[in-house]
């Protein structure tokens, strides 16, 4: 258990934010701790869907449906991030997690799914002991402020888009 | 296994690099994917060293001793890390491997532990479904230019450096 939880930011263009979040959950669960990962946005089948089945301590849900991030956003995309942020809400209050992650938070917002200041008001109420990261790029400024540490992910080189190649399981996701 | 594996590389001076390659190790096995993470400059108890106690298809190893970054390197650091290269080139020509990382190469490369020249030409003639990732400060440019994707990490907000606070188990290290 952590003395002080801080608020962890990854945001930017680049590769890596929701990857750097499933390593610092494995780091922090191979240090015995419980861990809850939420996905907004996201319904589709992730390879890290599989990762409970390797750590007792780790939950992991989803909040979406398919690949969202292209098209308009829907009543069923609200629906269910609504809901999402309402589970969210409950294990912000459960002491016994230690790392609460908030994966492509910050796309939800961007997309008014979800409405930033609500997030921060809940997450300033967690229990002192609980570190919280939120992902996704367009980090909403409201985060940003909140957060203790921020990690833009800045895209250098990428093949993935510039040389038009499909995503590849165990890898982009 | 990868129709034609990549190389990436995670650098710049914000967290999540280590943190990120750790991510994609853990998607990549959830894949099925057999992974090596060799881990040079660093000889440090760091909670990822249980990862493998999880993952039957995954091998970390360490190729250096406590923390070098903040002092001069001695012998017995080119010597690890010379060694830990030869480890590296083996794994290179093992073609069940899926995805191979050289955690803070790049480290070892900007104080010359390592000739990054050497790594291009023993990356290259790797087989050709291998995924390799390269990670650490100060990107040589020969792996700059090798790589099919780059993510710069930016540090925005830094808790641990900025408000002095000690490297925290399951978080940091």
């Amino acid at each position: 258990m952590l003395e002080e939880g801080k608020v962890q930011v990854y945001t930017g263009n680049g590769k890596g934010k929701t990857t750097a979040a499933l390593g610092l959950a494995v780091r922090s669960l191979c240090a015995g701790n419980k861990v809850v990962i939420g996905q907004f946005i996201k319904g589709m089948d992730y390879s890290e869907l599989k990762l409970p089945d390797h750590f007792d301590r780790l939950s992991l849900e989803q909040f979406g449906r398919d690949c969202f991030v292209y098209r308009k956003p829907t009543d069923q995309d609200y629906q269910l991030a609504s809901r999402g942020l309402e589970k969210m809400r409950a294990y912000l209050q459960d002491p016994s997690i230690d790392l609460l992650i908030f994966d492509e938070i910050n796309v939800a917002c961007e997309y008014k799914l979800i409405d930033p200041r609500e997030v921060v008001e809940m997450i300033k109420k967690r229990p002192k002991t609980m570190e919280v990261v939120l992902t996704g790029r367009y980090a909403p400024q409201e985060f940003i402020d909140l957060a203790d540490l921020v990690t833009e992910m800045k895209e250098i080189k990428h093949y993935y888009k510039q040389q038009g190649l499909k995503a590849r399981l165990g890898i982009e996701y």
